[in-house]
């Protein structure tokens, strides 16, 4: 917006930009979930979006709203969440991100920001999203790992995982895959992509969805582990999407294995 | 222990083993020291040595002291801590160490345990300890390395830290290499290696000594990192050395690039 920074440069006293209509920007934001008590504020608990707000609350001198794509839970790390701010202040974007980086926590990094239309809402706009899980087969868990992927000392059958995996692809009732404890009002959701391959020794699970159900992509997870372990059959995932049944996975995968990696527009 | 292990297989009643001279058992415990307020047992704080101690009194059914070659800070890691047991329960060691290690969270693993002569102290009888300090030159930030190494994104000269780090080989007066608020007795200590090389990018600080003072190891990283960064001459370590002047070096390098390597007996 080269007219606002024009006007910086000839010192107009701040006022002014007030009346100015706020720049929209889009900020890529990455983070190790397990420094936070999820995405989402809450009281008393350190979480992402209070460190984001926190963070441009000192740039812009002003009490500034963070929104998100979407929560996270606590654990669960991103790549690529999409959070966006509003602001009349004319900082460039590229200096901005540097200035939100030298304040935030080094947990928390903003990868770039960019300023899109006003019309553009980090959460009702997102059209698609991908998230991946890491899977570890190890002989001995390293304490290391802990938190950023699921270690499995058992033997797991990776090919009957890429065959549950692929039948979570299309439209289907997720209730059985959700933890909520009220019933959604629509349980279907529309799976695009849904793979297992193995990157270094990991079994990487990647899938893009249209929207996910609370705790979803953990569930399809163990899904998957209990498939690879011989505890189920993949065919018995068309079962659960028809019997809905809430109990047959039990826990859900462990959050640190979890990264929401992208968020499609 | 062949006895012992006899006796527990004819099913000899629990309450004989009592009057058995205990075995002196010697752990080696890898840990992620950022899960953890150090090593040392405090009230009301999760530590490694609670864990431990926790852990061992369930499996032997009777509360045990855990010794450690020595304490960690909160966030400094170990991949070869050693830690002393002893009890009079006659499990084999491998069964011990998995029985402890399915018990302990996942960040603290016993790598090994064996059987050692009862005059065998994992504090008293330390000859030598190795630590290692990891930096890793960045352009940006890593939000996932941030507990596991010291990430820095100002050009260093590593060879300039190289000849840093072969003055602090010998006998040296540390006494301003430590920020305990009381001056120690003996401010000397011998350090027998000092080396700096670079493994996948990571500048790896290797140092031997026979004993370290609090602290000493982040803070002689410190001044290899001005040194590196060109805030610092080689040379002022000797003068460190003599005039023992604690404010030189400022805040001592971050816990979470330090690992506790080995101690040698």
């Amino acid at each position: 917006m080269p007219f606002r920074r024009r006007v910086t440069k000839t010192g107009t006293p701040e006022i002014l930009f007030l009346t100015l209509s706020p720049r929209n920007l889009k900020m890529i934001v990455t983070y190790d979930g397990s420094a936070f008590n999820g995405f989402q504020i809450q009281p008393d608990v350190p979480t992402v979006q209070a460190e984001l707000e926190r963070t441009a609350g000192l740039i812009f001198g002003t009490a500034s709203r963070v929104v998100g794509s979407g929560r996270t839970d606590t654990g669960v790390h991103a790549l690529g969440q999409v959070a966006m701010v509003k602001t009349v202040c004319p900082i460039p974007v590229d200096k901005l991100r540097l200035a939100m980086n030298a304040r935030l926590p080094e947990s928390i990094r903003v990868r770039s920001i960019e300023e899109v239309s006003s019309e553009f809402h980090a959460r009702f706009s997102a059209k698609s999203k991908q998230y991946r899980y890491l899977i570890r087969p190890v002989k001995e868990v390293s304490p290391f790992l802990v938190r950023f992927c699921h270690q499995i000392v058992e033997p797991l059958d990776i090919e009957k995982m890429r065959e549950g995996a692929a039948r979570f692809v299309g439209v289907h009732d997720f209730s059985a895959f959700t933890r909520s404890p009220v019933r959604v009002e629509e349980p279907r959701r529309h799976i695009l992509k849904s793979e297992i391959e193995v990157l270094e020794g990991t079994i990487v699970f990647d899938v893009i969805g249209t929207g996910f159900l609370y705790n979803m992509v953990r569930n399809m997870t163990k899904a998957l582990l209990l498939i690879g372990l011989g505890k189920m059959e993949p065919n018995e995932i068309e079962e659960l999407y028809r019997n809905q049944d809430r109990t047959r996975l039990g826990a859900p995968a462990p959050p640190g294995g979890l990264y929401l990696m992208k968020v499609m527009y």
